[in-house]
């Protein structure tokens, strides 16, 4: 009998990031994969497309739960992984799978692994062992201890899982999934395609621009403020800029608000920038891939851009203590440090690959685990 | 301004393991405690008069929360925890709290925490890093790693919160407050006040007697029969025996059920049992005191009966891995095997007590450290 | 196309009385019928085995959802009708049937109802229009004014519906189908059969017995003290009698708590008494049938005993104003009234059979209906 | 003792209207007032500023409850509901009003009401029985059968209230809330406030201008087919526009995204007009009172402005039935019949007031009978 095997996808970034495995876990003969569909991946001002992709690929979808409860702040997303957790409770239920696959440290996850957990079903978990700042760092670690198989990025995070109490045969140092997808796919894109998205001025590819993506740190107060310096400073460079939207996690109300202030009412500050919700996983890497620098607090600065080798500039917490290259440069929230880091990096110009977070065949080696390993539910803490 | 403190209590056990704690909270000049009621605890079938009590006893109650869902299986265990946490965000966020006490290591308690988590509050985590079987081993490291404060009631706990990445600084060995109240409450009950509880036949708590606490064992699938063996193999020793209804846990459904039917179908089996839903805890700890064997599965038997000399027959996976004195033999769940392990105990009697999970005033230790240890939200990995 | 039609089954009792439509519904070559599990009927406590006979009979079964939340009290009952609204949104959005068919007047059946009304699918409604106490009676009639067809069981709930804005040509005089199951059912059933039910005292059905169904009236407060007024009246007549334990209304749990308490206490006065939870639908008429009298605040007394033609004396408010024959003699709460009603009953014996609630074919009439009407969604009042 | 009375707040029109009767209630020297916020109006993008506003007013605030789920479409309407039921059940639980007070018809206060009915607290129901399209039909007269006290806005609506079964005594035709305060505002505002408001172009309300208010039709599915007809339409008469954003109901999502759509690829087409998503209800009367003609589907085209004397074109079904004056023309939704409506209204001009919905003193009326009717909760059917 196939071995079923659950996927919740609960953000166009989880998506983007995991599509070579599901598809890979589509085509395994031993695999019966269902797709499970909640977050913000079914809201089209998220995720425009994704879901409906997703239905036309083929894929079995097993369930579509519109769970996001608005506010965008923090009581707004405890209940959103609340009302996950206990509607993927009957999704699960129904389904009864021999593994659900938990990705990263969203919030969400956390919630619908903890449900898999009370089902008594055997969790994979992918990306564990990382340290960042924000909720992630916690909702991570907290994942790793309901889970029985991991699937980790680099060798730092390896020796953290195995240091939490983790069976050392079932920890897998697999690489990560965002830099095999950026190593896989061609990076090219137009300037057509890329003005034909979100609103703004437009951009020309060909030339050297900025880009900006700025998530909400959850576990700090002033993400308004340090987004609106972000946009003074960025917009001070006059150089062509791709921003994109801040992700739905507490903080976002606020943080969206100021840019819709800003383009409406100082359209000086925005007027060499294009404003962008999201775009397929492959776009993406290409646009990070010509990008003169990456300024603001996503993983893909620390990760795609070490084997891109696109310079970066980290700001504030929200990355704290992630194993990061050489082309990354770190900054406070302040503007002079902050200006002064993204000179550098314009200065400095692109860096060489690093394989700190790539390995080949990370889509085939965790398929392949998910597909065959032996599977167990009683945790027992190694030590 | 005064620390404010919430305490959600959602099982009987729990209140009465806190209570010494609860009472120092509630008496100190520096902290303001909000008790929040929640799961069993508001349900007369496993709580009678136990959350009257609480109110009569002066303190502040933010929220009365009935959130059990029925069915005794996974999926109602698992939705309990998924509502629990919806309506404790809701209580959480009004309440605002600095501080949100967690016990312990049921499955609503890694509920209540990820609320906490996700609404930037502090955690306190009493009684993390032990070891067990059942899902409370995943649920419990969870825990740990969305705490902020820790208070552990052993050494190997110590060692091991520590390897999962805790700052030391917030790590306290306190001690069991369980083993605190047994050393504490003064240690007689009468036959009377037995013979007034429950269902079944007489006890004379003058002469020998069995104690039976068996929950379930959640990631198990045969506790009915599991539970059939212990009642046939427990009354062929022909010896009055207090036998404690299993906890809500998923798999109560099918064994309160075998208990129901041998009362009514099989009264030659259960001649000498008194069936008991609950007694207040001072009245527990008297019991176990004078016990001539505990048998089942109940973490009282490691801890309060390591301090109490109490002889304990530990039965299966749900306490596998827990740290245990001499006091203790483990039976696997065959008939055979388990009256060989009673038979051993009430030959050999009482054994001296313990200071395994003892130490001197640790309600004191967690009331004052949880009122004037320094707070913070973002955790960071310690290595 | 087939017409896909959900039948939402959400108690024991609406099981039982919707058997002959379901199964009618089910052979239907036109119509595609979903069952749709939750409530009471998914739990052993009051409905052993039912939900796997269901499962047993070849229906399909779209969805299981455990949705009861304990305590037996207000609060519990109305969480359980938005818990349960809740978890029928995510399935009828799923199923996506042309109908929902909604029975009766339960508190979770209107919470059904909305939600499938804010899905825009049309409702039929079944056994409108009646007048009783409890809120039953508020909740039956928001149900009317949710719903698109509607099947009512006699003249006086016919006029009512039509006051109440519904168009005339979607308003159906079917009669009621629990009087047409009791009408078509063998009505026998043995002593042994009896007595393998429940627990308590062995019953001789061959000889003259009470039978007592009091169920809680959730608007008002002393059900418990109602209880055992009719359980001392009852026990003064030293007669065999069954007495069916209470439905799962908020007030349940004080009743069973006191049914315990006399069980264990006051042995005498059960002497004579068989406690029983439920028995198949069929069985249940067969004993109505030989009853020489029944005692309490049961729709049965009112409908199927007027076809069968059975002694019913109907206790306070619970059915007030439901159109009732001259087998129904009314009681207050008060013990001298209540005895000197039964004893009337008794001394009167048994009634010709009535067609107030009896038509022909009423689930050949609602299957036919719901298989070929013209279906609708947006309401209009008509005058 | 005070007789304490929650009302909940869920929209930011339902606090426009209630505005005077909520300062009635607050200054009654027999009224406790509880408000309890849910729903859009703790949401910044639809309410801004409105619940910090009620906040500084001095009401007690019992609850503040996220509960909208996003999507915009049914199934998350229908979520929001049953999760805004939900949670205000615990908060009316712990308030123990007793009555709460359901305004109008929008799907939450369904799911409120069920609520309170549920917790045996007395239901006062204001404006019932109009009749009118979308599920707002079915959700209105439901209400009604909930309820307990009933205050209509008009003759037509007093005489279906008492069709459907209601108490004559219990049922007060008080006029509606919004012409009182449509006839109590004073009416004036500035070009300078209203370009401070919203995105798009600059109003000279000293001269003529057209008013939009289009919501979504709930029961239907081409609302942004029809929204995308109004504009181009409106557009044609290159008249300077004050359009209001749809209120968020089911199908807003497909509307608002048309509306940004044309702003940003069609530029000509709104190049008369500024969009804002909503004004304090003062503001919004004194703009409704100097427009030259109101298009769309709101109730205030059929209410207030019967009053004001503005010319309405009433688009579609959505106020299908309601008692409207000779100041209504409506119009389908064919671009030529909608362009000959407001051409008709423009060279009409403005309407003699109406007192078809206007009663002096409502809000005194409504209070005084709120602090003083005698309360019950059982319902009869009144025949």
């Amino acid at each position: 009998m196939k071995r079923k095997i659950c996927f919740p996808i609960t953000s166009r970034a989880y998506y983007g990031r995991s599509q070579l495995l599901i598809r890979k876990l589509h085509a395994h003969p031993g695999v019966d994969l269902k797709l499970m569909l909640g977050g913000s991946i079914l809201l089209d001002k998220y995720s425009r497309h994704i879901a409906d992709d997703i239905a036309a690929g083929g894929f079995d979808i097993e369930a579509s739960l519109f769970n996001v409860i608005e506010g965008g702040n923090h009581v707004a997303m405890a209940k959103t992984a609340c009302l996950t957790a206990l509607e993927f409770t009957n999704s699960l239920f129904t389904a009864s799978p021999d593994v659900v696959v938990i990705c990263g440290d969203r919030f969400e996850q956390l919630a619908i692994a903890m449900a898999a957990a009370y089902l008594n079903i055997s969790i994979a978990h992918i990306e564990g062992g990382d340290v960042t700042g924000s909720i992630d760092e916690s909702v991570r670690h907290a994942i790793t201890k309901l889970a029985h198989l991991h699937f980790v990025t680099n060798a730092d995070a390896h020796r953290r899982v195995l240091a939490m109490g983790e069976d050392p045969q079932y920890v897998f140092h697999a690489g990560s999934l965002d830099v095999e997808l950026a190593a896989h796919v061609r990076t090219t894109i137009t300037s057509e395609q890329v003005n034909a998205l979100g609103v703004g001025h437009d951009i020309d590819v060909e030339r050297p621009y900025l880009m900006v993506v700025q998530h909400p740190v959850t576990t700090e107060a002033d993400n308004r403020a340090h987004l609106e310096t972000t946009l003074k400073v960025v917009s001070s460079f006059d150089l062509p800029t791709i921003w994109f939207w801040p992700n739905p996690d507490a903080g976002t109300g606020e943080m969206a608000d100021m840019l819709r202030h800003m383009r409406e009412r100082h359209p000086e500050l925005t007027a060499h920038m294009r404003f962008i919700t999201n775009v397929p996983a492959a776009d993406f890497v290409a646009l990070l891939a010509h990008a003169s620098c990456l300024v603001g607090n996503s993983s893909a600065g620390i990760k795609e851009c070490s084997y891109l080798g696109t310079p970066v500039v980290n700001i504030g917490n929200r990355q704290q203590g992630r194993l990061a290259g050489p082309h990354v440069t770190h900054s406070s929230y302040d503007a002079e440090d902050l200006g002064a880091a993204i000179a550098t990096q314009l200065a400095h110009g692109r860096y060489p690959a690093s394989d700190l977070y790539h390995r080949p065949n990370t889509s085939d080696v965790i398929a392949e685990t998910l597909a065959s390993s032996r599977l167990y539910t009683q945790k027992r803490f190694y030590e």
